[in-house]
């Protein structure tokens, strides 16, 4: 502690990184930033604009970039995005910004990327089932495994997605994204070894639309496969990552 | 009007067959029976034996024999399928019982099979899918048409069911049974190019259990079918019989 | 295989349409569409224009009629049914739309339409529910069965029905598309001895509203019909279309 | 009040029933009976046998003959059926069971049954709904309306209703009866000048099962009529009553 | 007929007047128009006019009057309005318009308006329940019983009901609207002799919002009352109306 | 910490109980017993005896007797209850039993009772009530509040409330119990100063049976109060007893 | 009551106000503003804004303030809350608005504030939460307790929780606001003696969205604690204002 | 292929045997057996027993055994135990029953049992959450992975978590088991850095009761986990069977 004491004192480090080093987290005016997330979760906090303004959002980036040297907000309009890479053009930070799936991933000068020894494939039934794809990829490359995006292999059409079957099959993990019935993730998953994470996604009308006979389907599925809520590109990407790191953990 | 009536009145003619052929329907004490629904609807009424004693259920096939000269009993337990087996006993009516499908065909000892240059083919996901598929079996067998039975092909192993396809490839019309997450029915109906009725089994447990999953899913199907309710084999029969009578009566 | 290859080598063939022969599918930068699919399932591929944008819906049906020679649009909005149609103003092709049901038909300038001895009737319940039924007349009309559309025939005043009940038995299948409590595709099916689907039509407020009762209602229907999901017009479109080509087939 | 004392005193007037005359209910170790709902309400308290021992229904029902000399039990099991019926053998009272229904009539010897100038008519779609179209009658008969029931007319067959349309329109209200999809009291409603209250009845398996698609239908009708709760024949009976009431009021 | 068609001849009567008194309804290219209801049902068709456009309205409310002499709108919004009060601004016909209740009636120059020895009381248990119960005195009012209307006697301070009761003990049939938990009609039933119609309204949000919880407690409803679906005050209207009807119909 | 391990070696602790001193929980092998929730949260852990068997719950309270010196044991059937009072009829300890609330309550030879100065009014609906209030007062009790139960008294006949009133407004905290529409708890809110509770009771059947139309409604209520769930009569004691504290700890 | 028209016609006292002392409520023409509650309830009655216009809630918040001296808005959107603070910007009125909590709370000149020895907590989970915290701290400000917010200790970091635990043990009552799964609520009610007020926020996407998954974690609860429905601040506001009523009550 | 049927030929191979070989899957009287899954998917095929016959599955594991020398019964009631046991008895075969968890394992003399490097820990939140962790726990020992139980460590005490953090954080893969409201996989998942499956048991009454609460809260977690349905034990057993195989495979 005295050493963080001291740093702050000499004006090496920050009010927030030093409350961040010695609590886990910062305080800000837009809510207490978990700093500490990585070292004991894994996975860094990402920022969800939904529900916040550009001007909230534009603060907790700064002060995760100021505690971790890097960010990645998800969920997020036009406005917050432009907010966003506005507040660090002129730094030397780097902005990522991924437009179909509303993703801003933001990193300082000197962050180190991490690599993993593993490899996760995203597979989409369909063309809007990217958004919630995107979101998945933009948090498998924050923990730097290698990451592959196979887009458009729903059923209605099998051979498209035997035409796929093998590259699927190197990955460590799979996350199938889909709508409608979802009938994708039940098939990948009675094809490969590897753990599959299927996520449902929103789209689909009438009697079990938005997403929730997706869900259904995933939970009754006679191949086993564990899943995320409707939509939640995030969480599937976190569970892809934490599963991606035990993989390399255990290669090194 | 005249004939049925000398005919009652010569005792040639019961009373209830003499009320059906003028009402359309023959008033009993378990209620009315649709003597006329085969000659308007295609199919004849069959009798659900749930919520009814054996007694009601035998007093009502035997209008029906005595009016159609024929009886479909549906749902029914182990007592009934006894009573109505020791009703027509020492009867010249021929019975047949299906005890997994809980359903009873009686035929009268003058009844006239029909029979249909059709073809309907009833696929099942699992063996517990059986009971439901049975019953469409039954009706579709009332009517006459060919009907072909494949089982327990499943997508867990896509190969089961691939080893199939040419089999149900063949079939004028395909009813396709699965509990679950019902991907089966999609699947089929992405390589076939007959009409496919998907039906939903209670099966599952959990979220979406009790069909409500297979249900959501066949109707949210990325692949164009139509849909009955959960486990109601007899409807998706009735419905692959009608069709099946349009193919042969174009045939003729 | 090799054939195909020579036609494209000498310009004859373009590289979708190669594609699509050689895999089945043609990969654009908006998915991959399914050429094969009429050959493999009866029904040409639809483009869903709902959650894509115009340029998407254009480039998509741009490969149909070059894959296939013929695209059909669905839920297409005002500037998606204007782009397709600037789209294809000054080529050979034959657009088609339908503002009420917001399909758009397209058809290549040497496409050959068939035509099939098979009739099919669309009734309505009321006339909020032509937005439906006429996506299910696009459908029927695009396999070139004959297709009778009887609307307003609602339950509320059954001498309306029963004015156009001899109409509806002509058909070889019936579409019956309604709201609310959706009990004319009911009456219906008790009255006629085709097939009937049932629509369920996302009118009605309050409880069972955006189409949950009439969908109910439909599966628990006491006479045997088959359903699709709430609103949709092209799968009760396209599994009529598949019966009819069935009843054509047997016809020839 | 005086005069309740003083009959009390005198032994003229049970404890129970002074207790009633005060206070408008007698206090009983099983509850508190409302005496004073027949007044009030026009409909006199039933009691729910449902949830509660024969002995309580027994020391319910005395209470009820000892303050208003009369009682009716609603779901009565066949042991709370004879312990009532064996409660009461000796006495003057005159027990009226319906076993089909479950309902128990008690009258005292000196009661003086009401008559009313005008007529209930009770219909039903099918012999499964009659449990809950007989709780109906019984709460009409009760108030002394005329009541015709007709069972049996469910829309499978439409010929069967039509036959009886002149008998249901003869009625002042219609109380109408019907499980699965429950299009019958919307028909009805769309043919008679009378108000109609519809009953759904928990029939039906799968979606929308155990009356649930019947309720949501009644709600949605295109027809315009009123509900109650899925198999509440007593509480569809007790508004008929009210409305008969009415009619009888401005009768006389 | 020979009589309408005469008049026809001679122009005495338009066509659309003509087939609505030969076939009971008159078909225009907005829909068929049902001129028999009130003849038939005891009430008026309505025009709802939600769903529809102006014009279409406009055409509708133009047939009902040709045929009926009068018309009622309901859930038209401020454009369907103006555009029902242009179009009969100088023809002879009275247009009353309720901009709360988004109702607009229009009757004919020589409309002889019904009166009924009847009263329905329309009762609310706030004041954003006024849009629903001004739906309901428009349909009472159309068939001429007195109505009267007392507003806002929810039960969080039960005196404001109390101090009404008298007055609504008066009707012979009483409508009572309410939102949110909706205990109002529950308790206004346990104290008035004439039968109650509940009418749940979409108010509250959260869990059970949109006026379900309201809509379930008065299907649950200790007190016997009868219930029409969320938000349908011109239902609940018209059952009252039937009612008091039959109410002065046995007074006359 | 040493004293209890002096104490536990000269045999004057059991294991159990220095278990509970040091770590707060006592393991067993039907569970770990969290000895120290009294202390921490106010209420001692009662034992759900629903899904254990009767020697399991034997078991826990005996571990419960051994570190609190008390037990308090709910949902116990008959075998549970008999099994606990068997155990304990040779120990100094009392064991009260309410078998309608099946509840059982043990206490140690040397327990030392609380007492509040606090009242607590738990008010019923109607009798099928009892078993879920009979918990809440079990629950009470135990902390030593004055408790009072004032039984049946639902809206339906309003007097029975009101006779009541007074008695209930001098509690300092109201848990209201009821089923069905479960209006009671709303009446009683707006009608006293002190909180209220409410408890929806699994009564009623169709629509919004099971307590869903009562735990809505309460959620939805116009008056304030707050809620447990469905037949949480434990809970809502728990909370009722935890408010007495309060108001008890600032009394003295 | 002499007294109450004596100031009337004196011109010391309003319509309004002399209506509020001899009914219990005012009437005007935005409905009947329940000047009585504060005395027979405790809390003053609010103005819920949502579904008013902002005439109205002016007109209603004047009553309240001639008639009680203060008036609370809730759900006041911008123009709503710029109407009320332009009303009373040129009279001795204080206007306090909290933006975030959409609440504006007015005092007239001479209004004397109570002031309670009692403390509530107001706990969130997260920043999103914050609206529904307002508006149950406005409440409880209203009464006159201290009120501590403490925001953004979510158990996604526990440690942000256990850093504030000895604050929150402090209070004589807690409301915890979270979403998503809302577990927080439960967390602090396992660790603290005082009665915990859970409120459900309905942020979160997909299944169990909307705040339904955190209603239902809420009642499920394995510690003891009451619920109010989703984004209900003002109902847990108001519950724990009547608690810490209580506990000043005794302690005075 | 020669090898196989030469093998057959020479009796050296089962029928059932080479039917697997040669085309993944063994045909029995029960079903079709998909003695290929392990090679493809992993995990072996289970035998669900709930909904077959002890003979059913009897067969079906003695094909088990014949072609992959291994089967794992699951949801299995005492009379299939039972027979399973008595099949192998006086065989070789090496049968392992739980009977809390109702699973069986068997396994062949020469059955060559897998070990990996990896391990898994399962944590339940109560008692009555065991009989889902069991099966989970059996199908990780089916691949071999070490496998810790950690028992009831729910979050209403929270120290009893705590004092297991440090275990808990040794595994590579971590199955959280837990019904009501399930807040302890999210409080764990916030804690630990590697993968979490949240397993939602069917404890719980009211509303939310059956699991689903707890199903929605794992999908709402505000920490990142992945989810199976309610009480699939197994599903997530094999979730972390295949995540184990993954951490051995990059670790040899």
């Amino acid at each position: 502690m005295r050493e963080t004491l001291e740093a702050l004192a000499a004006g090496e480090l920050s009010v927030a990184a030093a409350e961040a080093r010695l609590s886990g987290y910062a305080t800000t005016s837009s809510g207490r930033f978990d700093a500490d997330r990585e070292r004991r979760r894994g996975i860094p906090e990402a920022i969800l604009a939904e529900g916040k303004t550009p001007t909230e959002v534009v603060d907790l980036t700064e002060t995760a970039i100021e505690t971790t040297d890097r960010a990645l907000v998800t969920r997020a309009d036009v406005a917050t995005r432009e907010a966003v890479e506005s507040a660090f053009r002129s730094t030397g930070a780097t902005v990522h910004i991924d437009d179909r799936a509303e993703t801003v991933a933001v990193t300082g000068e000197t962050f180190d990327q991490p690599s993993l020894a593993a490899e996760v494939c995203v597979v989409t039934g369909g063309t809007s089932d990217y958004p919630v794809a995107g979101e998945a990829v933009a948090v498998v490359e924050t923990v730097g495994a290698d990451c592959r995006l196979i887009e458009d292999v729903g059923v209605a059409n099998i051979d498209r997605l035997f035409d796929q079957l093998d590259a699927i099959r190197e990955a460590d993990v799979v996350v199938a994204v889909a709508g409608r019935e979802a009938a994708l993730p039940t098939v990948i998953a009675g094809q490969v070894d590897s753990p599959v994470i299927g996520v449902p996604v929103s789209t689909g009308y009438g009697h079990g639309g938005d997403g929730e006979a997706a869900l259904a389907g995933l939970l009754q599925s006679c191949t086993a496969l564990s899943v995320v809520n409707v939509d939640a590109g995030f969480t599937a990407g976190a569970q892809a990552a934490l599963i991606a790191q035990g993989v390399d953990a255990a290669d090194s």
